[in-house]
């Protein structure tokens, strides 16, 4: 099934179904107001919601109305966590190459990870406000999953079966605060501002067999100003799958129902499928160049990220913001 | 006004208004029933939990009850954010004198501060469970705030006026595998476990003249194993204040309602007052002798984590927890 959240000036809005095809919605009212209730009560609340879903698949939701992306907030508005994987080494080791740096050995068994903000998270058509230019704005399209309770020292193969829902991710970041908030090791506060999300989250169900083992072998879409600049594999070259990154999280800790785990920039080592963030691309051109030669995002611009099934269909609807400025 | 929640077996508690003396609480049924409720509409809902605390103290609760810290969880058992500074930069100068490496200056200017992990908070008497002694488990003393909305861009100054309640954090660390999660840059993910708060969290009001200009000027007492190690005045110098932590954290992003804010291992420059973190303890040694002697903390030990008012009597109630095994 897929779920997305309404806006309704509360803080946590309201849960709708939305059609397989993101024509028609529903108010989830009777079973649900917030997403959160639900991760927090599944075997009780997600078999109401997938026979709502099947009636407004089938047209015989009494209340359907027009689905409109614009109206929706994050699938889970804010959530008790967000940990962002960068399990995509191809991506690290761009970066790291542009700057003559080694890629640690230890980068291929033990997955890089920050824990981000999730007290407020951006929706699928909301603004991103920064302050400045000059921060270096850049976009991040990325593949993300919603947990159900997952113990400490749970397995990969555990971590996956706690794996509710799937969704897509614009993690923007500063890249010009970067360098020094990485130096002081202590991870990312200010260079990674508010998260957004795709307007739907949607059960592994939803996508077949594109869902294989803890990886989502579709294609990411990413649009900057209206130009296809990434169509990048979401799958193969996922360097750690998602119950990988679960289980690295709750190492020494519980996951509780409701984190939000992102795959990191979705990056293909044949620069032909493009790019899913520009920090990537000035990788690209200062190793063929020495020097980058695309600047970041400027106040105006666009980003739109998508993902379509093997029916050619937008399986999370698409993230589509614009820059402006705070 | 003092608010804990009590265990209910759900995930958030019960919300519960506490007597200043710590003697009596009240459920607060029919105002909240949760504290993040409370912190969203804080304006409306507020006023009516201070009648009811008024009673309390005053004996004319109707169904007062007698107060018990073991049956608390954290006052927010689970969070949107958990930002933990580390704003008592003498921690920072000991733990690096004792490695020989430099405090960068701009460690002066610009807070460190690590995004924490919020989905699972303990209680103040719960367990602190580890899979193993290698991790080397240490205790971490703190003063917290928690937050209303404070917007992106607000100057210290105005963040001070977003803080809305006080509180002790046991910020449990796990000494050996800080250096490789520190190397990797990317902050604390699997050498942070769960966070323990105190029974209680208060309004600033309630210390009165003790809390000054963001700082809390009381001493914090740290008793590892029933012996008292740690007397640490938590006010004079602690190098940035709560509303520079803050400032610090919504420089590019907004800070929602509910966000807990850590002050760091509070530290003094005068030895003699005992520690509020083994690691501290440890690096005085290696100071004087060349390597530490205390060793991290064994399955069985406990910490007990308190502070006193200028009338002797606990303010927000004792962290008392003990180190299990998973």
């Amino acid at each position: 099934m897929k779920l997305a959240t309404y806006k309704d000036s509360s803080r946590d809005g309201q849960l709708v179904v939305v059609s397989r095809d993101l024509s028609t919605a529903h108010y989830a009212t009777g079973i649900a107001t917030r997403l959160q209730q639900v991760l927090d009560d599944w075997g009780f609340l997600s078999p109401q919601l997938q026979d709502l879903y099947e009636s407004l698949n089938n047209g015989k939701a009494r209340h359907a109305f027009p689905f409109e992306p614009a109206r929706c907030m994050a699938p889970l508005p804010r959530a008790y966590q967000w940990a962002d994987g960068s399990a995509f080494i191809n991506h690290v080791e761009l970066v790291r190459k542009a700057r003559n740096a080694e890629v640690p050995p230890t980068f291929y068994t033990d997955p890089l990870m920050y824990q981000g903000g999730s007290d407020d998270f951006l929706g699928p058509c909301d603004d991103v406000v920064v302050a400045s230019e000059d921060f270096g704005i850049d976009f991040e399209a990325e593949i993300a999953v919603i947990t159900a309770d997952v113990p400490m020292g749970a397995t990969p193969g555990q971590a996956l079966d706690g794996i509710r829902l799937l969704l897509l991710a614009n993690d923007v970041s500063l890249r010009n605060l970067i360098p020094d908030e990485l130096a002081k090791g202590f991870g990312f506060v200010q260079s990674k501002p508010a998260t957004a999300f795709s307007p739907v989250a949607v059960t592994p169900d939803e996508v077949g067999e594109a869902w294989q083992g803890g990886r989502l072998h579709l294609t990411l879409q990413s649009t900057w100003n209206g130009r296809k600049v990434g169509l990048c594999e979401a799958g193969p070259e996922m360097t750690f799958h998602f119950g990988q990154l679960i289980a690295h999280l709750c190492k020494t800790r519980n996951v509780r129902a409701g984190s939000v785990i992102g795959s990191g920039t979705v990056s293909n080592k044949d620069w032909t499928h493009g790019y899913s963030c520009i920090a990537e691309k000035r990788a690209i051109e200062t190793i063929e160049d020495g020097k980058p030669k695309t600047a970041f995002m400027k106040f105006g611009d666009s980003i739109r990220i998508e993902v379509k099934g093997k029916d050619g269909q937008s399986v999370f609807g698409a993230i589509d913001q614009k820059i402006v400025a705070l």
